[in-house]
């Protein structure tokens, strides 16, 4: 997997996905998928409660799992395990989808020998259908606590591989590792959450300081990502930190350890984000726009995420077209403060557009460079100095084929 | 060209395509497509002049001629001609773009013999390349005043078909038409606009009423309607009446002249919208979203349109499966007020969700009436009475090719 890290601001180290002191884990196949070789059903578990924050969809349609989790955090802000499925999101599926997800949780609580406040549940899959709590109870009788990473494996859906990444600071002589890993693929444009995504750490958090970590962080993040425009109903990003790393306790303030935590837990964040768009079902391409001179921070986002969620710009992408008049008719879609006359863009670095005119470019060295497989969009709006970003992908046939046949 | 006006409601008659008294047009071909079988360029003009009015994109990035128009039709809202051509949008072309627009308004004018700030200008295309002036002087010379109909070809791109309707009823004992035409076929999420729409009538209309009256009827008409999106830099809408039907004064009032013709007029807008809709870009299938028992008409209008743009529902209706999940999921990511408990959905007025569970349809009956050429969608959202409605079309491949290869 290519890191899509800029090295330069690195206060971290990304390392081979390990999970962080204290945690376990196992993936299991029950059946909930049609191919045995995938696993359909993990878990995650602290040896200890861990201080936890969650960020869910604004869709009104919540799935049970959703609401269940965050209703499980809200309480203590504590988890001790996550229980998780693919396949089936549990998601209007009314009074029965409620207690299906309270029955998932309490036999994953009793296995872990935790109490069931402390079990996140989280599902994903098709909408709308009873979940078959027999391939459920199958599973939770599977599961152990071990140390391998197959629970990464069982919450895809469409998604082509994992998403995984482990980041590891030095705080206080102490080695934190914050770990995350999510699936993607559609129904992805994330509204203050995003799709199912998941950062433990053994970090010690000071107390009611981790809500506004992931909120923060999400924020430029998941939310900054969209495949197809489509808010999913299940989504949810969900953190953990148990301590046990032994550092002192991190508050979510200006201090130099706090800012190297969220540094590192940025990256992850960042990572899985982008690791995301680039797996955008049916994608070829990662999408990465950068606004900058944009009046304010909230007009860089929005108009990064129109041109990245533009159909007829990731259709030109796919298509390796430097049509760049659609990249100029989604930047004039939003209500962001725009110089119409002196806007400019650029494609890998090569000039597009310069004050609102065709640049000179070559069609064959703007080919060519569309053929890579991530492509850089920079937008200067010369109406301020605030930047934004967003991340997407290509729209493909393989988008459509993947939709059209998406229960068969 | 099937019609999916109903007839149950018709206080009008559809009638052939036809020019109202008065009018006369033409279309040629100069040289800016590359087939020379498709007409490029075309004019529409009318003996008198006409009250005028328009509606204009709301895209920053707003083209030369939308904003000459738009300037144009302003000052006395009087129209005596529009002069049009296709394959260039003359969009994000700077000053030499207004001067280029100025030139052909110029042109055409003294071609029909009248003052300039009586003609309108409409290009569409591609964005961001000079108009080629030599074609556009070209295409003047050739112009004459005929009764053809060449010019409903002139200004297509990607449109499979023209798209025109004339309707006709009888007013104060005089005959009265009112005669339609545009184009889509991407590009297509109208804000307050459309693409180009030209609609043209004799009938008298009272000083100053006709503004309002396009206004009112573009807002349930055009502006409901979505392909990807994406909102066009050209999109306008421009209507003239001119009077020579001898009508009364017909004033944007409750009177049954003003009823009788605003119903035919929105029948011209209504079946112009569902035919740019069901000629989406690479569309198989007209989708129509009507909503009903919404809290309020703004919901209604919001929730239909959502429903209708969203790229999952458009996939799954083009794989013909009655993915309903998405529909609430789509529904759900709306702010409008939803009765996420008694939300029920019927497609092509089979029950498909009943009070937000699965209602127990047969699969292969879905799968059936999701063959047809037309899908209604129906929404309950069971928090009041209003209703509203939006017209789309299916996510396919030939969207993905079409916008891959746009300008190749």
């Amino acid at each position: 997997m290519q890191s899509f890290i800029e090295e330069e601001e690195k206060t971290y180290e990304v390392v081979p996905f390990t999970w962080p002191k204290g945690y376990k884990a196992d993936g299991v196949y029950v059946g909930l998928r049609k191919n045995p070789e995938k696993k359909d059903m993990g878990w995650l578990y602290s040896e200890v409660p861990a201080q936890a924050a969650g960020t869910y969809t604004t869709n009104q349609f919540q799935a049970a799992p959703t609401k269940l989790t965050k209703q499980t955090i809200n309480k203590e802000h504590l988890l001790q395990g996550i229980v998780m499925n693919t396949a089936n999101a549990n998601s209007v599926t009314g009074k029965q989808g409620m207690i299906d997800a309270l029955q998932m949780q309490a036999w994953a609580a009793e296995k872990m020998a935790v109490d069931s406040d402390l079990v996140g549940v989280a599902s994903t899959g098709v909408i709308g259908e009873p979940l078959p709590m027999n391939l459920i109870k199958k599973g939770v009788d599977k599961l152990q606590l071990l140390d391998n990473f197959y629970v990464t494996e069982a919450v895809l859906t469409t998604d082509k591989h994992t998403k995984t990444i482990s980041t590891q600071i030095e705080l206080d002589g102490q080695t934190v590792t914050i770990s995350g890993f999510c699936k993607g693929s559609g129904m992805i444009h994330p509204k203050m959450a995003t799709m199912l995504g998941f950062v433990v750490t053994d970090a010690k958090i000071a107390d009611g300081a981790l809500q506004g970590m992931l909120s923060q962080e999400v924020d430029s993040t998941f939310n900054q990502i969209t495949v197809d425009g489509d808010t999913s109903t299940n989504d949810m990003v969900v953190t953990m930190a148990n301590g046990l790393a032994g550092n002192e306790p991190i508050e979510n303030d200006d201090s130099a350890n706090a800012q190297t935590f969220l540094n590192a837990y940025n990256a992850v964040l960042t990572q899985l984000a982008q690791d995301i768009a680039a797996d955008g079902e049916g994608s070829t391409k990662l999408v990465e726009v950068n606004v900058e001179n944009a009046a304010n921070h909230a007009d860089a986002q929005k108009v990064a995420k129109a041109v990245v969620g533009s159909n007829l710009v990731k259709a030109a992408i796919f298509g390796e077209d430097a049509n760049w008049g659609r990249i100029i008719a989604a930047i004039g879609q939003t209500n962001a403060q725009v110089d119409v006359d002196h806007t400019s863009v650029w494609l890998n670095d090569l000039p597009l557009v310069t004050d609102s005119h065709s640049a000179d470019f070559d069609e064959a060295v703007m080919k060519q460079t569309l053929s890579e497989n991530k492509i850089t969009i920079l937008v200067d709006l010369h109406s301020g100095n605030a930047t934004g970003q967003a991340w997407g992908c290509d729209l493909t046939y393989n988008y459509v084929r993947i939709n059209a046949t998406y229960r068969s």
